[in-house]
């Protein structure tokens, strides 16, 4: 059995044989600019443990793997230049680095290489394999979409909310798994119940995400504290509190929100004050907790021995703890 | 045997018939916008009309047939991005109407839907198709990429240019073709042909656009002609008149071209003077009656009865005699 700094090897060893053609060479060098070390690969670590915990063997699932890793790298390019994202792990974007041009384009072969990589798997499980990545793919731009929406929306509700992360974040990490999965033999159920777990680690990952953008340290963070707060981006924390709070106080969340004259520091301490009232860090907590334990129980449900789940409470870890 | 009037009818019936789903609507208002009438369908009925070759029935094709087209107009939508062209079929493009964001997003769902379409083929024969696919559509992001290059470069080989044409405009149609004879049981060797078939047609029918844009006739072409010139585009004309100059001609070319104080009218008599002294006029009609030579070359290798190649003799007179 591999352990996930095994694999974590084993894809970064992947990613920098992957061969691209010399030219154009303004087409192929920001993908392998894209793709070099700084991510944490966790969706092809996440396929490769979920066919280990089927077979012993993972040859067959890397090609998948790699398919996923270049895919999310794809979406990690065009969403830069939606989101004006000038950097990305520290680097500047594609974008940033050559222009907007150069990233569609290159976007645009990278999904395409993904779909290569993912068309060299055993032909037997191709098309099973495709429909996953393409209902995949289909909901990762959905949920970009509705993000996109959520920006010039006045309100969100926790349930939109819950299914653009859903979509922009879990659904890739579910696919992973279950495309796993199929890779390593494993039955209709499993893979199922594969896909379950990473929609909930996915969704915690990113409520824990939103609370350390507002409760975080920012030493550990590695963000400035608040900035959803000044952007008046729709998290959970927000919509939770628009759900909870009565008349007089949504109101004075959503004058908060959208005055533009406050210093940045009174806008973040009088949000969080609020959130404070209601409750909301609580709330997010309680919410985490609940999909951690649905995680669990879904790992339970899997019936296998209990040392090949190592890796995924490993993974459920990794993801959970990973900053406080 | 369908004719070729029969096939776009079968097209455009199908496209009409694309579901899409209502949420998010920014994400398929635009997919849905895009693929709406206008277009002239060449490489989905080219698909069908090939696979009609070896197969009475051409229900199979079908979702090939659909997902060439859908990735066509991908391509024009985010080529619209790229080239800042507002309008598209005399309609504003996507980026136009909406936004870019918009258009860039709705260009990827098109690709992915483009691959779901083409999964719902026949399993026995999906490897294949994915395998032609996929090598067509990195072919047509090199051509893009080596296309916009050539806009920063002073001077393009004629050989660069025809190698940038035949990925940007002729590999999706010879791409079509090949994938629509594997669709109807076509062997290898006339796979191939088919292929080759689809590169020279689609030079030619490049070269006749440079043809036009230079020396056509404004009220058929459609376009304001000259615009080529105006836009300095290495073009068939361009790369083969630097080819044939002597070098103060091409220093004159090349100061008429790169000349931004000088009148447009008198910027275009006089780069066509140039071209009429070397005789390029004559020499791109030579090239394209060249590569028409060839395709009815193909067209006999295909050792088929006469009555079976009648569309693909259509179709090659359709393109090339389409505009004067």
């Amino acid at each position: 059995m591999y352990s996930f700094r095994e694999l974590t090897d084993i894809i970064e060893n992947e990613i920098k044989h992957l061969k691209y053609p010399k030219d154009p060479r303004l087409l192929y060098e920001p993908i392998a600019y894209s793709l070099e070390e700084g991510g944490k690969r966790i969706r092809p670590v996440s396929l490769l443990m979920a066919c280990n915990l089927f077979s012993e063997g993972i040859e067959q699932a890397k090609p998948a793997a790699l398919a996923v890793e270049v895919f999310h790298n794809f979406t990690l390019l065009h969403d830069d230049i939606m989101d004006h994202s000038d950097l990305r792990r520290g680097k500047p974007a594609v974008h940033t680095r050559w222009n907007d041009n150069i990233a569609i384009l290159s976007g645009d072969a990278m999904m395409i290489y993904a779909y290569r990589l993912l068309c060299s798997c055993e032909q037997q499980i191709l098309p099973q394999l495709l429909d996953i990545f393409n209902e995949t793919a289909i909901g990762v731009c959905e949920g970009q979409q509705f993000d996109m929406d959520f920006e010039t929306r006045d309100e969100v509700t926790v349930d939109e909310y819950l299914n653009m992360i859903r979509l922009k974040t879990s659904v890739l990490l579910a696919g992973a798994l279950k495309i796993g999965a199929v890779c390593g033999g494993a039955q209709d159920w499993q893979t199922e119940l594969l896909y379950k777990f990473g929609i909930v680690i996915g969704l915690a990952f990113q409520l824990q995400d939103d609370l350390f953008d507002t409760y975080g340290d920012a030493s550990v963070f590695g963000k400035p504290i608040g900035g959803d707060i000044l952007a008046g981006k729709k998290t959970f924390l927000l919509t939770s509190a628009l759900k909870t709070a009565d008349e007089p106080t949504r109101n004075e969340i959503l004058a908060l929100i959208h005055n533009k004259q406050i210093d940045a520091k009174v806008k973040i301490d009088s949000v969080r004050a609020i959130y404070d009232r209601l409750a909301i860090r609580q709330t997010t907590e309680a919410a985490i907790a609940e999909y951690f334990r649905e995680a669990e129980l879904i790992l339970h449900h899997l019936d296998l021995p209990e040392e090949r789940i190592v890796p995924l409470h490993e993974l459920a870890e990794k993801l959970l703890k990973r900053k406080k």
